[in-house]
């Protein structure tokens, strides 16, 4: 911000630095850039903890594929244990490694995206990566859970790491250069 | 920001915007809504870094528990090496296991009070949800580390993944809205 | 900011408040502190996405560790399927152990590196431990994967992870004080 006096009077121009203008509106939902991220990555955060709830679901459902021993104590949980609770159940560990999956590509993605706001991408470009990651990952959630073939699986897991291989890079060349 | 010339002086009228307002304020220790969810997010951080010193501690104290075969050669860390080491030793996978289950929840945490912050939530509902889930997850730890029934953890392990959708929720509902 | 008027003509003072100068400017790429972030951020997001690719190399590669059952149906990416592609191979074990040490320390290096920047630390502070923590990390990985003794990895893991207490530890107080 300049002032210039000029005469009995005085002039006023105000010169805000182009970078203060651009920090002070970028965090906030007014952002659209910010907003989509705060979608995509509400959407997410809800995945992950979804998942923990799909695995809690399985165990209760086939009552099996228990995480730890003293879950054989009987209680209100498990009312008639059995050693085999404990061995590993693919219903219960299927949704296991689908939360495995989740936390190898998202919080890399939640941490990615904040900063790829930061960098000042153009709008469209934010929508499509971060829409597109999220959508990729709910369809590679429902592709693991239902046991499609490896191939299918294998393209939606490429496309979302990919979204997050680029925007990582757009940061990297953003700061360096 | 308004400028308004009257007479032969000059009359300043400053009408900043509230969101500018808002974005300039929110991401500083100033503000207790963020304070809040430093102090959570460090306390967690802290936690997970902490449970691999007691994976490391364990393995150190029972030396069992080893994570890949070349920690089967002898040297300063392992100086009677035995095969049986690589095998799985509940006391040692026990912290892996809470290990995990910070893993499935904290970053997502960490991730969602960054958006909750900026979603401005007031200062009371930040405090309940932040420093609730650092509770819950501290205690949830000393409850898995030892062996308490699955009721209890299950229920520690419940209230802060609520939180955590919670959380979530708002941000989401705020970015849409 | 302020404003005082003296005689016919105006005289304008401009006391911004530390705090919002301070805020305005800190997660902008042109702060170097929040640069020194970005960058070792998204080379730490490289890595994370990159130990994926990696374990689907050495899956591909040794046709062998295969995820889960369906991924034994014949197709594009198994021609051959056999039962025994199922059971845990090191090669490519060794990778997804990996993986596990990335999600372990980097997803809290990656919240807790964006509270220190708002902590406002010296660019040089700055720049040890989170160049550190990068470098760090990187080798850790080589060592990994080259099967070193396990005194050298140990070695690196405690760099990094006393890098992310120290920060950490900084945010706390700061926060707190």
């Amino acid at each position: 911000m300049e002032f210039h006096e000029t005469n009995g009077f005085t002039k006023i121009t105000v010169t805000e630095a182009h970078t203060t203008e651009e920090t002070m509106t970028t965090l906030t939902l007014h952002n659209p850039v910010f907003a989509t991220y705060a979608i995509a990555a509400s959407l997410m955060i809800l995945k992950i903890m979804g998942q923990g709830w799909m695995t809690v679901y399985r165990m209760l459902k086939v009552s099996s594929g228990w995480a730890t021993p003293e879950d054989l104590r009987p209680g209100l949980i498990n009312r008639a244990p059995d050693p085999a609770q404990l061995e590993l159940n693919d219903y219960v560990d299927r949704s296991r490694r689908m939360h495995r999956n989740d936390l190898e590509n998202i919080p890399a993605f939640l941490a990615c995206g904040l900063l790829f706001v930061l960098a000042q991408p153009s709008l469209l470009l934010a929508q499509v990566l971060m829409y597109g990651f999220a959508a990729t990952r709910l369809v590679h959630a429902v592709v693991y859970a239902t046991g499609q073939p490896h191939e299918v699986r294998a393209t939606f897991y490429t496309i979302g790491s990919v979204i997050v291989i680029v925007m990582a890079l757009y940061v990297l060349v953003a700061a360096v250069g």
